[in-house]
């Protein structure tokens, strides 16, 4: 049964995040039921780097999908984008995976992009930010940031939901920069606890405003109590930009005809 | 009576463009409605550097206002983001415009940028393009529009219905661009034809699929003739960038708190 990577990309508004939930629809289900029409309606599963949360975006998710039957990649492409209409889904890619590819223990770092709009006027094109109006010191958050690189039990930044066994993560980047009006948080780790960067982009705010000095964070960190940190950031401002495997499956593959 | 000069971004999709018209709602209309609540009703005019059509977007567009009531120029801003809610348009900057400041007749520049997200997979995340599915030589198309910097006369890329008495205009810059997917088209004259940036890049898309040698260009501008132009791009992909002016009104304008 041969196995197909899938590059995704998604507007979270539409979605009450990747996994299927009873309560709305889910980027897997939409997923999942298009990839069952290719095979007479036989349950399909299909799997992704990051379980992403309602409303978080994805202009680089990475998904596998199993299916009963070959089909030239591009035209499994092809017939899922048509399959998935009118959800604003999108398969970017997709080719036959690796052997021994699984999109999830597969993957060796996720890369989030945060983006905060910093102006009083509120966005009117852009939708995917967070509007937040006090202005921002952008090199007080980067200088925050870098208390949270490295190694670190990061029970100050997850979420009570939380599944993963261990609170211990390596965080290899959080920058933080200012373009214009906007100011772009940059994550990336092999994998993050639930709500993580947003908690921690929550905490960057606060001192972004002043009110947290930047030592604050390090304090934060070593609390490991979620109450010490600031409040999650909003779902709209958080996009999955990328997933890192050792061999990259679409390394190469034409976007095809 | 005080002239106030608005930086104003709007999503083209919700309106029948700038201009006040019997068929739908205008960001004009918005504008002057929210404007007249500030002077107890009172007729207020708003004109703007580029009357762009119905689902062109502006991300720089600049406006004027005459109100019969001095107020701090960030108190107007956030008073029209306030009264034009739940359109999306807003009040980026306001400032108190230069002596003789005229948002429509001082503008000696219109900057214009077209974006054609060129792969076979629907846009999910970005709305605000041109979805063509064949591959663009975005090089050939660079190579054309070359032909049509300068002074000419437009007339194969100009609508029936433009309004302007002559069809002379200075194309100053006309750049093609590669970023990814997505083909990006720059454009900036003193002023534009109507639908003339669309029309434009109509063709350009001709000679980026391979049906039309890249100096094939140069004959349809010759001709003279609407109908030796290829057709006209959508509004979708089409942003007003920014307005240029002798003395730039905002220069040195705080965002303001």
């Amino acid at each position: 049964m041969p196995r197909y990577a899938l590059l995704l990309e998604y507007d979270g508004a539409g979605f009450v995040g990747w996994q299927r939930q009873a309560s709305g629809v889910s980027v897997q289900q939409v997923l999942e039921e298009a990839a069952a029409r290719l095979v007479r309606g036989a349950p399909v599963v299909c799997q992704a780097a990051g379980r992403t949360d309602a409303g978080v975006h994805a202009g680089g998710q990475v998904a596998h999908v199993d299916l009963a039957v070959a089909l030239a990649p591009e035209r499994l492409r092809d017939a899922l984008n048509f399959h998935t209409r009118p959800h604003r889904v999108a398969v970017v890619r997709a080719v036959v995976a690796p052997e021994g590819f699984h999109a999830r223990f597969s993957a060796t770092g996720r890369f989030y992009r945060y983006r905060i709009l910093n102006r009083r006027a509120r966005p009117a094109l852009d939708a995917r930010v967070w509007h937040v109006t006090p202005p921002l010191d952008a090199g007080a958050m980067a200088a925050a940031a870098r208390a949270l690189l490295g190694r670190h039990d990061f029970t100050s930044f997850r979420a009570a939901a939380c599944q993963a066994n261990s609170p211990l993560r390596t965080l290899d980047v959080l920058e933080v920069r200012r373009l214009g009006e906007v100011i772009e948080v940059v994550a990336e780790a092999r994998s993050f606890l639930h709500h993580q960067v947003r908690n921690m982009v929550g905490s960057l705010k606060l001192v972004g405003e002043g009110r947290w000095p930047v030592a604050r964070m390090a304090a934060v960190l070593a609390a490991r109590d979620r109450a010490a940190a600031g409040p999650t950031a909003p779902a709209d401002g958080l996009c999955l930009t990328g997933v890192r495997y050792p061999v990259d499956p679409f390394e190469g593959a034409a976007d095809g005809e």
